[in-house]
């Protein structure tokens, strides 16, 4: 088959080649912009092919769509690479990775430190890459991506002349594509965990065993909001991590900040974190569940001027909404009863099925019971360098809002 | 009657006084902190009251819930003003002035310019104040604060010490509430039209027969996203009123500049604005129709970087949603058409009828329509200092998104 490589089944759009054939209607979300099939959808399969293959997607009556990459092991069968008759090799993951890189710089954003490819929201739906300063750490989450592996390495290479790039696939989402986890260099080898600058402040990342690819990255102008409402105040930081939230709070002039994490490790890189920017004198770092903590500061009598809650997700399925539910009104409550007036909270949700709106509810009945007044003086979501596909709404999954205790 | 004045019902709240009494189960909404009681909501009043007094509300028990503003010509029979027993007198009105003023204080806002005071949020419905430096403008929308002018007066002077307050009850809504429209200096003589100083950009505003106040201050935070993605480019600004967004872009680096706005004197002031702070020189505003002028531009295959669409309300009711839709759609379809590949649009909806999942799906279908994909870097609401009551989603109407075409 023409251009076939060891590691990259590279094909061309449109030419007569293997394809998936939609069922009768099933083409107005893709035709939309949503770049997912499922197995539900499809009519039949032509050709000879493997899975993570790239295929053609063709509406009912066999009029070509779009190009996907294809594995029949998921339940999304397939993954748009594009809409138009491009052909999908050669150049095309550089191309698409350069787009990207261009996106970000029209937008002003800090190419040092972020997100430089967002899979679906870049057009190359499985690839995640986080830049840390000298180092790129990747994300590879679907078979035919995982397929790619050599050609991504090279396009990153050439792309960002990087010291190093470092693999952190080792996610269970990557069971549902049928590959184990994976963890390690890509290429380079690192001597020490990267230090960034971020917006001021010096920050030692944890590329090889933090929490996704080292930092919550989609977090970063919501960080900015703790330094501009620090001022003399009194913080919390209840699921503080490596200190994001936090030691913006403490350069923003806060008189102290109180940091809890459940993990020991993310604790320890917060304190030396601290050190790094001269902030430990107003910072303390403490190991602890937060759910205990909030309840016991509430009943010390101990009082705080912002308190932020960045929990994990507390679901990652429908199902387990109702827990979750629960989870934030808990801490919600506890985090508004210990704000003096005037405090700010700001509270956050990264779980997509947790919508906007029924976060919102849950931090309502929460002030209700707290029986504190709040205004909402910010709503965010997610960084710039996260962008949405307005199209695929699974895409959107970050809520970060600001209230003020009246 | 206990501590009556001429211009102002002040009676004590939980004290033997006129009251208005609740259906069976119509406390809930009030008890989750919504400000206003409409008048199907009403079992019966009892004690002798003028419109415009202060008077108890109650529950169908007759437990008392809140004391309000009451206005039995409107459909928003009562206006809580506190959810306490506290005395609604003497120190009231300057004590929530100073509350609101305190608030934005905490939060970092620029105190020289922007609202001080916005009604419901600040638990003072029925009163806007803005300030442009030396200057407040008041909007006084109910009969409740109509009768307070002259107390609300006395509080502004002596919180602020303003050179003047203006007054701009020049609104509909005050019909609805009995009230003439009203005009004019409150104190104070207005020589020339204030100037202030935004984010490193002299304004002059036209507080006297300008938009609203003078200026759009929700705007302000998401003026600033122009001037981030102005680096260079040729920037359309296609309502550009007296150039919040047009002039930070120019200030942001924009090559050029297009204002266009229907208005003579916005776009008179808008130019000398440009003037005022150098920037005419990429500077062009013109006076005309938004929507002929983008057809226009698009046939004779004009192409922008950055185009800005910040239209009046397309609908100020429920019934006319449709047409808003269609002229939403329209402008951000042409907009899309003329964008460069990786340009962004910044488009809003200042109408709360519109709502944000509705105003997404139209530029949806304006993307799908005009063949470009779309993706979404920035989802914004109103400024700060016009805080939402997350129990009255009526105090949230602002929607401004960012969003980049690839």
């Amino acid at each position: 088959m023409q251009g076939r490589v060891a590691d990259s089944p590279l094909l061309f759009c449109g030419m007569p080649m293997p394809s998936m054939i939609l069922r009768k209607g099933r083409d107005q979300r893709l035709k939309a912009g949503h770049p997912w099939i499922y197995a539900g959808e499809v009519e039949r399969f032509r050709g000879e092919f493997q899975d993570g293959d790239v295929i053609d997607v063709k509406d009912h009556r066999e009029r070509p769509l779009a190009c996907a990459h294809v594995n029949r092991q998921s339940q999304i069968v397939g993954r748009v690479l594009s809409l138009q008759r491009e052909p999908v090799e050669g150049a095309f993951l550089r191309t698409r990775i350069a787009d990207a890189i261009a996106c970000r710089k029209r937008l002003g954003l800090d190419p040092g430190v972020g997100r430089v490819v967002y899979s679906e929201a870049d057009f190359l739906p499985g690839l995640i890459v986080d830049r840390y300063g000298g180092w790129l750490v990747a994300q590879i989450l679907t078979l035919g991506m995982d397929r790619w592996r050599g050609r991504i390495v090279e396009a990153l290479r050439e792309l960002f002349q990087p010291e190093g790039i470092y693999e952190r696939s080792d996610m269970s989402v990557r069971e549902h594509e049928g590959l184990p986890v994976a963890k390690g260099p890509l290429w380079g080898e690192m001597r020490d965990l990267p230090e960034v600058l971020l917006d001021g402040l010096r920050l030692r990342v944890d590329v090889v065993n933090g929490q996704k690819t080292g930092l919550f990255l989609d977090q970063r102008q919501n960080w900015a909001l703790a330094g501009r409402y620090a001022q003399g105040a009194r913080v919390l930081d209840a699921f503080c991590y490596t200190g994001g939230f936090a030691l913006h709070a403490a350069k923003g002039g806060a008189a102290s900040v109180l940091g809890l994490d459940i993990s020991e490790d993310a604790v320890a890189l917060a304190r030396s974190n601290a050190a790094l920017n001269d902030l430990e004198g107003r910072c303390t770092f403490e190991a602890g569940n937060a759910f205990d903590r909030l309840r016991g500061l509430d009943s010390q009598g101990e009082r705080f001027d912002l308190v932020v809650l960045d929990p994990p997700s507390f679901t990652r399925s429908k199902g387990a909404v109702e827990g979750a539910v629960r989870g934030y009104k808990e801490i919600n409550l506890r985090a508004l009863k210990i704000l003096n007036p005037g405090g700010v909270l700001i509270t956050c949700s990264c779980s997509y099925h947790m919508s906007e709106e029924a976060f919102r509810a849950v931090i309502n009945e929460a002030a209700q019971d707290a029986r504190r007044r709040v205004r909402l003086v910010e709503v965010r979501t997610q960084a710039p360098d996260h962008p949405i596909l307005p199209a695929a709404k699974e895409t959107q999954y970050l809520k970060c809002l600001a209230l003020q205790v009246v």
